[in-house]
């Protein structure tokens, strides 16, 4: 198979300097290139800032905001079989980005917050024959808002994974699929999910 | 002597997941702590979170927010004989912190950021007999801003560097003193302009 995985964080600048993001670390995304290439897949990785390096054998697209991981996935998902989005996109964006670095006056700064464009859920609507998988960070309610997510992004799959995941080398995911129901658990080290999920996907969804 | 630095960026934290910060990546800090150990000084080390060890017989405090970075200094700086501050602190935090992860509904969010505390200001008025050096980073009137600085903070010195040193290896700096003018340039990778500016505080701050 060709896998698209997108991992990392996204940015979104309020001026040249400032931005909006998270500590998202891409471990777990870069962990399942390196588990899907093991696997005998071709993985195309698209990555937000981070201090990784790619797994060896893998095409590495390297972006910043989410406009720029959208424009790069839509470029790349018609020639793979399916998509694994593990990002921790920035799902704001600041409305009107200023030039330079906005020097400080003493006075407070209101910022207008926009959605920014859903990645994954932009791709559901494109899938096709292909498959989706994504991730959700739920702080609470977090089964029913995974299912939520698994619907509204036309998911095969969702992982669900706790607040406390994000830069932890260690995660624990449901697999949540489309009877709504949790098929699936894996925790450890995400090398270890890693190679768990890719199993899990090639055995339940890539032959579906 | 005894150096106090800082480094490394600082994170606002608007709700428990996403932050607003910058690129910066702590290399110019921790330089400045190698280059001073290995000209036989003690450095207290107080960095955000970047992704560098601390240099070998560093002292080093992890920090997060500018409050705490603050903090941090106000307990070390009384045991030092000076501080230099080339952490590119948020000067901005989100005045109302959100707990969790706030969930998207389709609608802009308005948010307002007030100005964080001026660490390296707020040690300029405690230093007494200390020394202080800033570091300055302008995208405009560079040198006008770098001398408003060096007077608001109450700095022996100012190096001014520009918006591309952010996350680079390499960096051009300028070195202002009281008399308002450039004494001193250096560039070229930041480990060797480190060495430099040492070598300089050494010559025409310390023993003053």
């Amino acid at each position: 198979m060709r896998i698209l995985i997108t991992a990392g964080p996204t940015r979104e600048y309020l001026d040249d300097v400032r931005y909006l993001s998270n500590a998202s670390s891409g471990q777990m995304g870069y962990a399942l290139a390196h588990s899907a290439i093991q696997a005998g897949h071709e993985v195309a990785l698209v990555s937000g800032p981070v201090r990784l390096p790619p797994p060896e054998g893998c095409e590495i697209y390297h972006v910043e905001t989410t406009d720029e991981m959208y424009a790069q996935c839509e470029t790349l998902f018609p020639e793979c079989d399916g998509v694994i989005g593990t990002a921790a996109v920035c799902d704001y964006r600041i409305k009107t980005r200023k030039p330079g670095k906005i020097a400080k006056t003493g006075e407070a700064i209101t910022l207008e917050l926009v959605e920014t464009i859903d990645v994954l859920a932009e791709l559901g609507t494109q899938k096709g024959h292909r498959w989706v998988i994504g991730f959700a960070l739920e702080s609470q309610d977090a089964r029913f808002n995974a299912v939520r997510k698994l619907y509204s992004k036309k998911c095969d799959a969702i992982v669900l994974n706790g607040v406390n995941a994000i830069g932890s080398t260690e995660n624990y995911v449901e697999v949540i699929d489309q009877s709504q129901e949790t098929v699936a658990t894996y925790s450890g080290e995400k090398s270890q999910v890693a190679e768990s999920l890719i199993s899990w996907v090639q055995a339940h969804i890539a032959g579906k």
